[in-house]
């Protein structure tokens, strides 16, 4: 495997991914564009674009480039960024800040962050449906019919996201709760993850096993980010993490690190990154990207 | 025209559809069920399903029944319960009660009501993605592009949601004011309606001249049914209209009503029921429902 800078690579996708996202938008004339604004405002406070880089790296193993890919890559940005916004409300986790700056509702207030949220969620979809996505509309249909269910209320991320509201109810002494620990993550972080390689794969018309390969690789690294990133919570340096830490400990939140402890749960997240860059051995040197993103996702600092 | 008991064919029809909602719903076996039930609770608190009816009945025109406009009609009632669920919420209008029930964050919690709107709408988008919508791909894609732009922030639901937000704030001496009201209603009311025709018109593969037929017919019921509401909400019985009365003049919103007054508004609406009428013409006897509709619009009393 070759030495790849992972960060110079997914910083100089970031780049021209942020260059689009303006055509995406049209403000109003009228007063009613303070909800693009705050759409816009959300999208546009950094973040690492890991997710629309996920579908991008998995068109181009098989072909696809940056332009066919994009209105994908930037629809699931979009819901990603939804559910941030809405996450981050007072009735939610409650936060002030994202990525270093005031998150949506702070900066503009309550009313506007939900309406904001729901725009960007409403656009995914749109955005999905236009020609320009793919030529093939049964193919769009498909990422629409995948994204609804990877985001959705019945086994989607909006369940996790139940899961975990209720999840700091549970008594620790509960049988099944690392099952429920599990559930939580696959559902919350692991189904957006999961959507961006599998929707990478529809976009270039993986065969049934390269798809099920890419599956298995994002679940490890969706369970592996998310370790990482309570653990990130619990002992990173605010400055940098560019969010209000110690959130999950304060609400009694169920995560990996809450129940292994830091050792544990990192070595946890280690064994899983190699099980991941196995699993795309059968891409060759075309999967090293993937392969140092998987790398990446547990070394990160913020 | 044959005298048609359209509160007869409207019940019949709402019965016919609330019997589907559950064909849509498959409740998961742990916790993160909470969510859907919420969404289920909202969708089968009452309504008269006239956005539904609106599909069915335009999409009947051209000889499309129940089963094929059923999808196409469930997503939309669904994009529009969301809208009320997070319309509702303590900071949007802030309503504990709806048609006669506890709104959804008073029956659950803030937190779940957030989620379930957003799983509502992110589900009208999964259902319109399904082969059942229809069996042609590239319609599919039309209905749920056409959604998207018709709820969306930029200039659809949630900008005239924005604008109404704000619009409490304005002075009423503004030189504007009155094409301000016009586009909040038109955009907040009248591009779901809009959307239920345009839809109807769509799954029966009507020409240029019918779609804009209906468009205007659509547009003019919408505005009359803005007045009807907000006549209600200034003279109705709360018993009968199930919700807290009084909120626009406590929240000093614009309306047509706060603008010229009951008389003159309801003249403008009964004006517009006639003109709307008058687009269907060229429908004959097949558009008898839908007329009749447009009456009931003005004269219903919830």
């Amino acid at each position: 495997m070759t030495k790849i800078d992972i960060k110079s690579v997914l910083k100089e996708y970031s780049l021209q991914f942020n260059q689009q996202i303006e055509h995406f938008f049209s403000f109003p004339e009228g007063d009613e564009r303070r909800v693009s604004e705050a759409m816009y405002y959300s999208l546009t406070r950094g973040g690492k674009r890991l997710r629309p880089f996920l579908v991008y790296e998995t068109a181009k193993l098989f072909g696809v480039g940056f332009e066919q890919s994009l209105n994908t890559a930037m629809a699931l940005e979009m819901l990603h960024t939804y559910s941030l916004i809405h996450d981050d409300l007072p009735c939610m986790d409650n936060d002030d800040l994202r990525r270093g700056f005031p998150t949506c509702h702070k900066k503009f207030d309550e009313a506007t962050a939900v309406i904001a949220g729901d725009g960007l969620l409403t656009y995914a979809f749109e955005i999905l449906s236009r020609p320009k996505t793919s030529p093939d509309a049964q193919k769009r249909c498909y990422l629409i019919e995948m994204l609804g269910n990877a985001a959705g209320a019945f086994n989607g991320m909006i369940a996790g996201q139940m899961l975990d509201l209720i999840s700091a109810a549970y008594t620790r002494n509960r049988q099944d709760i690392e099952g429920i620990i599990k559930r939580i993550e696959e559902m919350k972080t692991g189904r957006l993850l999961r959507y961006a390689v599998e929707a990478g794969a529809a976009l270039g018309s993986a065969n049934e096993v390269e798809t099920k390969a890419l599956i298995s690789y994002s679940r490890k690294i969706g369970i592996a980010f998310q370790i990482a990133d309570d653990i990130l919570d619990l002992t990173g340096n605010q400055n940098i993490v560019g969010k209000t830490l110690n959130k999950d400990k304060e609400q009694n939140k169920l995560t990996f690190v809450s129940l292994y402890g830091v050792g544990t749960a990192e070595k946890i997240a280690w064994e899983l990154i190699e099980e991941a860059k196995k699993d795309l051995d059968m891409f060759g040197d075309k999967a090293d990207v993937l392969k140092a993103l998987a790398q990446y996702i547990v070394d990160r600092n913020h």
